[in-house]
């Protein structure tokens, strides 16, 4: 039987995750609020998703819960609309106890939820390498296999409920936010001490102060190149995320705490598009030193 | 000529360097104020350096500026009694306007400095494979070439004079120590939410939230194993450092001013001797959870 795959968010990593699927034979039904997002899509094979009923699967690819919720449920929601037995693959980042409300939701109406949160970027999207880290039960993963196989190189299976993928996704995050952060203050640090960003990318990635970030995003910063790959905003979202689940079991977190408020002051100073790597330019800008290209 | 190599300071580092240089064949003279490790070196075919002249090198692994100081310049100091043209390779992690300080002192008895803090373990310094993060003059690099060879698989040359390569190596111990409270901090999150500390290893190491000190650390929380490899004690003392020159320059560094205040409780619980890991007990303790192996 012909599966029909629904891709709801068609920006840099939906439409990456639509592409993939295209290329393993399936039919592809995008919907974005941007109309232009849809018709790039029809341009590549696919088709709008708008009236189509009986999706096998559906992979939400928006912002937040609000919006996950909203093409779920909302007005036009998709899934009283869905087969029988198909399967909501959710990948936004959202708070656990969010995931366990929609799997329960969508089990009124005999819909499978994964609670799948991605990693990887819009390049891996595209090329159907992302990671992703999902919980939900054992008939979920088995609904979603053709979508996970087409879309993902490494599948990490946390558990048989909705919410564990969130959480490891938090805890992820939290690392990654504050890694991101500390990078950047450890690079202009070492400026004020006369170590350029190149000699600080040569001898640090070699080192036990390195993380991943860092050999990510500090040569951004060697290069001056802000393109946003992974844009500032994300982070006062992300990090949100973490201490709102933080808050509801007072958990103290003061790194992501500290890490949040940089972001918080890069996002204010109208860097929110830039690459994220620009939180360095919070902390030039409190140190009066002048970035690699930035003037 | 034979090289007569001093090694003052025969804790963890210094006696794992002194073990380097005798299987180097070099004749090796070593000193601390615990007498029973200079019995443990002569065990070993070294000898005792007091009234010992005419060295050619010296390698200075105390814990800090002051020690530092005392060895080079206090009463029975070593620099005045070395060969003219000897190396001082001072490991210690210090401020760089010291190592510039040390240098220009030695200078006047003759004697080359090279800022050189190392980097690698007790395990690596007994092996000979430390990484050196090193400055100074072109001199006291070739002076100092023999025991480098001896004692280091990696050598970083950051410049020509001492103080970058101390900049450098608190630029480093900024990342692992902010790196090390993060960890902590998102293990301990995550356990809140039902991840075990074993499953966050799994995942995150594979992830974009990994991070050099993760992947060596982590392991320890999840087997419970606290014996101190690199304990809690040297992060109020590095991070302090790092916040010493901070100040100097007036550079705002939030995250590794939390990362410190974490250090200091844990240092005030009584935990100052364990594996810097125990960090993690810190955040277990305010969020009332249980560490595997900790009752």
């Amino acid at each position: 039987m012909e599966q029909k795959i629904g891709v709801y968010g068609l920006g840099a990593m939906g439409f990456g995750i639509a592409q993939s699927l295209l290329k393993n034979g399936y039919k592809v039904f995008g919907y974005d609020v941007n109309v232009k997002q849809v018709e790039r899509l029809c341009a590549e094979g696919g088709k709008a998703a708008a009236n189509v009923l009986e999706l096998n699967a559906v992979c939400i690819v928006v912002l937040n819960a609000q919006q996950t919720e909203q093409v779920l449920f909302g007005q036009n929601g998709v899934v009283p609309t869905m087969a029988s037995g198909a399967v909501v693959v959710s990948c936004a980042t959202v708070d656990p106890s969010f995931a366990k409300k929609m799997e329960k939701k969508c089990a009124e109406y005999n819909v499978l939820y994964l609670d799948a949160p991605i990693s990887g970027g819009a390049v891996k999207a595209a090329r159907g390498a992302l990671s992703v880290i999902a919980s939900g039960t054992d008939d979920a993963f088995i609904a979603a296999a053709p979508v996970l196989d087409a879309i993902a190189t490494t599948v990490f299976k946390l558990g048989d409920t909705a919410g564990a993928g969130s959480a490891m996704k938090a805890v992820n995050q939290l690392l990654a936010g504050v890694h991101l952060a500390a990078m950047a203050e450890a690079l202009t640090f070492g400026m004020t001490q006369g170590i350029s960003p190149e000699k600080f990318v040569d001898v640090i990635t070699q080192c036990a102060g390195t993380s991943w970030m860092l050999e990510d995003r500090a040569p951004h910063i060697v290069l001056g190149d802000y393109t946003p790959h992974s844009s500032v905003d994300i982070w006062p979202k992300d990090l949100g995320i973490v201490l709102e689940i933080a808050k509801s079991v007072n958990f103290s977190a003061p790194l992501t705490t500290v890490a949040l408020q940089q972001f918080f002051k890069a996002s204010s100073a109208g860097l929110g598009r830039e690459d994220d790597a620009a939180i360095a330019k919070i902390y030039a800008l409190d140190a009066g030193i002048t970035l690699p290209g930035v003037s």
